[in-house]
């Protein structure tokens, strides 16, 4: 698909290609431009209508960002910025070097050069870093009349319209109307009779995810965020709160099979950094795992009288690793949604016991069965290696439930307490349960 | 907080009651009925104000509609269901009994009925499925103004007004115009003038994850659903994409966490359904592990001579473990996100081989050191036991990365291809690599 535009560039057919971008959604167009080679770009981003080139902009990797911006001249570049809306210029600015920021910032007019500075001034991952101060302000004695004016007035660059903020003199948020509201409502009503009073809003220090969450929880447009003195300072657009809960999930995840997260996707990550994520909770992992090791060393002489043992070590391990796991990502992805939390650690302790009881003797049974028939061992073996996966499910299931709840009473990040770590725990545990269980019933 | 609730009720202090909820969003209202005791929810309910009530209703547990529809006189059943927006009316018919159902249908209206028929009969997870017909359509012909006069007519009981669909006489889906742009044009401007053309659509059969995909990547705020002759029968707002995308990613965490995934909160879950959903995969990996014990029993006599490599066994079981499962969930995630595709194979697997050689030699280095100074063993050990993690890490990554892709490329799912899964298979690679190494090096 990709040599078809080749083919047209090369051949100099120009209207054509013209013709083709401008039937095309902008992020589709960046998604070409990312398979397209290099020397390509500058020529097709020139070709595309003036509306779109900014969009199709914001849309693109950094790397090719930087390289555009490198190649405009000033007044392309001033094109360019004039079109973007304050957040996706906050987003794009971040990610340059410092000397195409300050080209960037040379060429903004003062005032959205004000607005970039105070968003880059809110801390990372709060409200106040993704929002955007482009809303549509209205006055509660405004007539719905003169509200439809101010909106065509000035809504062309606003990013949404369609949730108003009422506002008074000071800029203090008093309430906000729908567009939808404003057309259903007479033309002589007055904003204040129609406006939903005491809107849920945000604080600019709210973390991003709170905000996200809150998105999608009321199933809003849009969220006001207000300052410290209840005034309006900008707000969050739903779009942005996908990506927000996107990356959340993604980070969780990562965490979860202990890398350390990621802003940036796989394959635009270079191998050294990718090194550098997964390393960190391997080394913790793997010098943890040699006390398990050292376990099995002590009870060598036990292993050595009963090397049967031995063979079972592996899936014990393995089964009180799954279990925890199980539990632990549950209660993470829970609390994550919110559908979970602290106060309810004794209702969630006392199902994961019964879940584990069940687990365990399932397996139990199913494992008696098979060491019976299949390996032949003996009755005594095979209710040691039975009753061991019962009481290292158990244990797995308790310790899988209640470490994240725990880390997120403390304040620590309960994404980290996932089967990785579970595991790590539940390995020494199940060995020596093992081994306590077989020197009572062995006699050893 | 609850007990303040209760207090007022318990006091018969209705009016100063229904100031409060009036002045509540309707999920913190359904939140409220979550903690309530069951016998004070039918009293608050009935204080709700009318057009609150349906917007509650909406966001309760099914167990908590189905007991409020029980209660309901065939009057008040009448109201909550003409307030209801369709797609919301599906979702709640989806989940009560046939009873229940049938009481709804009977109370609503012939237009209503047929739609929901509709709609159920469409596959589970399809765009049909979670589509709703209540939107606005416009004709080519029409001017601003008579769309304008449209929107107000039928906009009030419509989900979302902000993107007007353009169908012809047939019902074929010509184009979009957005309420933004028909505020900014003329009130004499024609619809097919300022209409975008070749809109996004899905059709009625897309999967509901590439539907909600698809509107967080284009940022709308609704899709066009089209049936098989293009012809416009719904759309999918926002807020249900929003519900899709993070179903997803719990479904996906489930997955990799050897879970059977299910649609229900955790705390709403039975005991039972719970171990359900937990027992399937333990069984299969506890099996699978047993393979891993044969291993072990194989090369008896080899542990017999050197027993101390058996307390290195668990440290490299899991440390194969932990790096095939970063590895296999970084791809699955981004095959998730399509931030991958299987295009990508032969650059995804030599990044890994590299970050593997990485790691690899990183842990191998780290435990040199650890093995010579803590544990003091010969260097010949340390040689056997480093070499091992050196070779483990490198399949453990690259199956780490490549089973995914490969579930993929045939149509199965990702997902299941996660640590558990993984874990399985590089435990038996790892010990076979091992014993190998032990082999050649000590001559056993």
């Amino acid at each position: 698909m990709v040599n078809e535009y080749i083919e047209l560039i090369d051949n100099k057919q120009y209207t054509k290609l013209k013709g083709i971008l401008s039937m095309m959604e902008p992020v589709d167009i960046a998604a070409l431009f990312d398979d397209l080679p290099e020397k390509y770009m500058p020529l097709l981003y020139r070709l595309l209508p003036k509306e779109a080139a900014a969009e199709v902009f914001v849309e693109l990797d950094p790397d090719m960002q930087e390289m555009l911006i490198r190649g405009f001249s000033d007044t392309e570049l001033k094109e360019v910025l004039d079109e973007l809306y304050l957040d996706d210029a906050v987003d794009i600015i971040e990610e340059m070097p410092a000397n195409v920021v300050k080209r960037i910032i040379k060429h903004t007019d003062p005032e959205m050069r004000h607005s970039i500075n105070e968003i880059l001034n809110y801390p990372k991952d709060s409200a106040g870093s993704i929002m955007t101060n482009e809303f549509i302000d209205l006055k509660e004695d405004m007539t719905v009349k003169d509200a439809f004016t101010r909106i065509r007035r000035t809504g062309l660059d606003k990013e949404t319209i369609y949730t108003c903020y009422v506002i008074d003199r000071n800029r203090i948020l008093m309430g906000l109307v729908s567009v939808k509201d404003l057309l259903l409502a007479e033309e002589d009503c007055i904003i204040s009779n129609i406006m939903e009073k005491n809107p849920i809003y945000v604080n600019t220090s709210t973390d991003k995810e709170d905000v996200a969450r809150a998105l999608s929880k009321y199933d809003f447009l849009a969220i006001p965020v207000v300052d410290n003195e209840h005034r309006l300072v900008g707000i969050v657009t739903v779009d942005d709160a996908i990506d927000v809960l996107q990356e959340e999930a993604t980070e969780d995840i990562e965490k979860m099979a202990a890398i350390v997260p990621s802003e940036r996707p796989y394959l635009k990550t270079g191998v050294f950094d990718t090194w550098k994520q997964r390393i960190p909770w391997l080394l913790i992992l793997m010098i943890s795992a040699t006390f398990t090791g050292k376990i099995i060393a002590h009870y060598e002489d036990a292993l050595g009288k009963f090397v049967v043992l031995t063979t079972f070590i592996p899936m014990l391990m393995d089964t009180g690793g799954n279990s925890g796991g199980q539990s632990s990502v549950t209660i993470i992805r829970g609390l994550s949604l919110e559908e979970i939390d602290f106060r309810d650690v004794f209702k969630i302790i006392w199902k994961e016991i019964r879940v584990a009881l069940l687990c365990g003797i399932t397996l139990a049974a199913a494992n008696f069965v098979k060491l019976m028939i299949v390996d032949r061992v003996s009755a005594t073996i095979a209710l040691v290696v039975c009753s061991t996966l019962v009481c290292t499910v158990f244990f797995a299931k308790l310790i899988g439930c209640t470490l994240p709840l725990a880390a997120k009473k403390i304040g620590f990040d309960p994404a980290v307490m996932a089967s990785p770590f579970i595991t790590t725990i539940v390995d020494a545990a199940s060995l020596i349960i093992y081994f306590n269980i077989a020197s009572a019933v062995l006699h050893i």
